[in-house]
């Protein structure tokens, strides 16, 4: 049976999984990444990891090689670039050194970028030829698929729309310094500052100012608006707002048939997908409006990041 | 020798011409769009002048096709839907009423992207696979060439870049109504908006007190700015600096090689160029920094939206 290697290596878990030719899991498992600060440990851990995986299938598998998902990656080089959340600084060539442990095919491509593979080749996406898929969590992160094929970018850094300048620069700093940039607002940590804001901004009573900000969970802001938190209601409809101009512009770039959305701010359903319809009905263009689909991700939250590092490779065994 | 017509449909002029395989055109010819208000006349008026200019030739050409450049043009419909500047409204078929009259090959795209095509097939983009080409008139178009084709989008609208919206909805309005639309302050009208803006703003003195909107035009901006006129020479920075802010923007989307710049403002030379230079440079990702060209389009100026139309037919006979 034909198997694929998925690598997501994020600031935090790095998660390592088998994938089938439909995009399903097998079998997976993860690490902390920040154990392993010298990169040659943490590639002889990745492959540790990926040989107990293999050890404990009951068959014998064809691997056809592995992919990488991991932020700020240049599918171009092979590289990762200056990632804020990762410890190796500056322009690590991984795809090479982790070739001389394992000769596999490999492939490495921004995170987001690879979700966007996965969707097209597994998920939401199967259908369509023109759609970008968005991840809200910690950042924003973007890929974006047009005329059915994953768009690169001249070495590789397409889609980086987390840091798309939303204000004229004059608004929030992103963590790259980036004035009024989008993931500012529309993320998580997004999400968070806007509580924040509103407390600035309003005086109704909330049980937010309670909280600090480092002990303020998304869960607990879409908590507080199913009670009819006044602050957290405004929150979500700033985000969506934001949001909804930024999809806006982006529709007016490539025009998606559809905007597939992960990540934790998802998890707020109602509270986010609700103003963001709204607003984003109101802001397309007259020759946009009711083409462009809001649609939430197709893949397992818990594998999605697997599988889609696992497309990088099963999109060249089609 | 085979031969494409290319037609450029324009809200003041309909350029019609004989296009080669390198993209020479051999000859042209135009006519005023506004004397056929009827489409039928106007489609016949268009083939009496293509079979003109037929005649004209001292050989007889194979004609491939016939590619059309419009405004607000679909490519996958056929149509031209809504466009502010003809006086033809709603959802006009003009390719499937065209091949009633001359059944030859037909496309027809968006102006900006067939002249992005024309300078992927025949100009600047020849050596490129990423790459937006910006035409800077009356309003702004773009054309994105990505992955070494050009996005469509979903239903054949892609790259309307002049109504992405800079400024969370606080800024100018368009032609399209939207608040803050990049095309109100970066085109040629955009320039002579922010003249206007800077007489408000700034008491210096300035040749422009004498002159209205209506009597002022983009090379007199340009030539007061060469005799050191200080409101020329801050609404071109003031355009350059928003100009600066959404390549940044753009290229954080689908990171181009380069951007190819052509349209009227852009015979405005250093005045434009120097300060968007300076800006781009502050403003794009430090990933992106070093690796985002500015070049003038390498299209002849009076046939290049002739040989972008023309590419649209060539494109499928290479």
């Amino acid at each position: 049976m034909d198997l694929v290697v998925g690598i997501d290596i994020g600031g935090t878990k790095t998660k390592v999984g088998l994938v089938d030719g439909d995009g399903r899991c097998l079998d997976q498992t993860f690490f902390r990444t920040r154990e392993f600060l010298d990169l040659n440990d943490y590639l002889d851990k990745v492959k540790e990891t990926v040989d107990d995986l293999l050890l404990h299938l009951d068959f014998t598998p064809n691997i056809l090689g592995c992919g990488i998902g991991a932020p700020n990656a240049s599918s171009k080089r092979g590289t990762i670039e200056n990632a804020a959340n990762l410890a190796w600084k500056g322009q690590v060539p991984i795809l090479e050194k982790f070739k001389k442990k394992w000769d596999v095919p490999m492939r490495i491509m921004n995170d987001a970028s690879a979700a966007a593979l996965g969707e097209l080749l597994f998920g939401r996406g199967r259908e369509m030829t023109d759609f970008i898929a968005i991840t809200l969590g910690t950042g924003l992160g973007a890929g974006i698929v047009a005329n059915g094929q994953l768009i690169d970018g001249y070495d590789g850094f397409a889609g980086e729309l987390g840091h798309v300048d939303m204000t004229i620069g004059d608004g929030r700093l992103t963590g790259l310094g980036v004035k009024g940039g989008l993931e500012a607002y529309v993320s998580a940590t997004g999400l968070k500052r806007t509580v924040m804001y509103m407390q600035s901004h309003y005086m109704d009573e909330s049980r937010f100012r309670g909280i600090a900000f480092n002990d303020l969970h998304g869960e607990e802001i879409t908590q507080a608006a199913e009670e009819g938190d006044v602050i957290a209601i405004k929150a979500f409809d700033y985000t969506a707002k934001i949001m909804a101009r930024a999809l806006a512009n982006f529709t007016a770039f490539t025009q998606p048939e559809a905007f597939i959305l992960m990540g934790g701010l998802v998890n707020s359903g109602k509270w986010i997908f609700d103003p963001l319809e709204k607003y984003l009905d109101q802001f397309l263009l007259e020759v946009y409006r009711g083409k462009v689909k809001l649609l939430e991700s197709g893949m397992e939250g818990k594998t999605a990041a697997i599988c889609g590092a696992a497309a990088l490779i099963w999109e060249k065994n089609r």
